[in-house]
């Protein structure tokens, strides 16, 4: 797209499968891989959200320890420290989706970076374990502001950071209502609708809708 | 409880059982009833910590509308204009459970009132239809301050239309980031199980922890 100056990716979901850590799971909790991954990435969106709002920031790393912790507690699965060890080491190896490699390389002419909920105590390390840093010009995360997405001082840190103006910007999410709060603030976006098929109805719509990462290829 | 001046009840899920709208969706759409109020229930407490972060506000029969729509479409359900003003009007008859008018009428030494995300062109039908309007000093609601539960904006606003201090008031809730969000606030909280068994992992525990409203009597 012409007129874009950065690329802005969305981290967990968009381009880390979060529910890679269901083989992991399985192994722990046998046949509760699947419901467990569930509840414990729904958790993890509400308490960014509550925690924002009810102005207890704790970091991204702590939130996903927390929402394993309810998840484990609600499905009645006893979480020794060991296991929470185990789980938790999960998301700093989450699988890229399989195009992102290659779509982020052709997309080199211009500033590609992560704009994430997570902190980068997390946040790097996958980055690095997954190859991806190679090709991505910046890693930027919520835990400098603290206050999660879709609030619009995080989206605010990505023009500071950058130095762009919101127009400058196309903001890639796989996150329905990331989606709506970038669009909100201002920032062109596309939904990577990775299989999910509602929208929010949050009164914003995005700009392009795309299956996987291979759709930004297509927008000109 | 001696110190406390007043009881402050949430609304739904609290005192009314918001799934009591299953009926009429399984008479819409046959089979798909608790699935439907599931997704209805969950997307309508989202959108409002969404809006509420996103500075987007829109009311609670707004936002219940929304969440609506967006259970039926990702149900693939046809909600048409008729089934949907169906569906909202069932909002304004849920079913208040089974102890809460004689537990209320046994707190009439206090002040007792409602303190909802919903607006009062919902909560006022709702409570006057029930009948706990008998029962009840104020139905106060987060509309009058444009900033959905667990902001602490909310909880504020109680405080000022009560003319009271934190440590007076007892609020009562089925919801843990409810509970979370008005401890986190300084008030003294019961939560209300209804049969939930896991509290929100927010570094907030509840004062009181009982399984339906009989419960407040035996708190001196």
């Amino acid at each position: 797209m012409k007129t874009i100056k950065a690329y802005v990716f969305d981290a967990y979901g968009t381009l880390f499968d979060v529910h890679s850590v269901i083989k992991q799971c399985n192994k722990l909790f046998p046949n509760k891989g699947d419901e467990l991954s569930q509840i414990w990435r729904n958790k993890q969106l509400e308490y960014t959200w509550l925690r924002s709002l009810m102005g207890r920031y704790v970091n991204f790393n702590q939130v996903t320890k927390d929402a394993l912790v309810f998840a484990c507690k609600s499905l009645g699965l006893s979480l020794d420290f060991s296991k929470q060890e185990i789980l938790m080491n999960e998301y700093l190896k989450l699988k890229d989706y399989p195009e992102v490699k290659n779509v982020l390389k052709q997309l080199k002419n211009n500033t590609r970076v992560i704009f994430s909920n997570g902190s980068q105590d997390i946040l790097q390390p996958l980055v690095k374990n997954s190859g991806l840093d190679q090709h991505l010009d910046a890693i930027l995360s919520a835990d400098d502001v603290k206050l999660y997405k879709p609030h619009p001082a995080s989206y605010t840190h990505v023009l500071e950071k950058l130095q762009l103006k919101r127009e400058d910007i196309l903001f890639i999410s796989s996150n329905p209502w990331d989606i709506a709060g970038a669009k909100s603030f201002g920032f062109h976006t596309a939904w990577v609708t990775r299989g999910k098929k509602t929208m929010d109805e949050l009164n914003q719509s995005p700009d392009w809708i795309i299956q996987d990462l291979r759709g930004l290829l297509e927008i000109t």
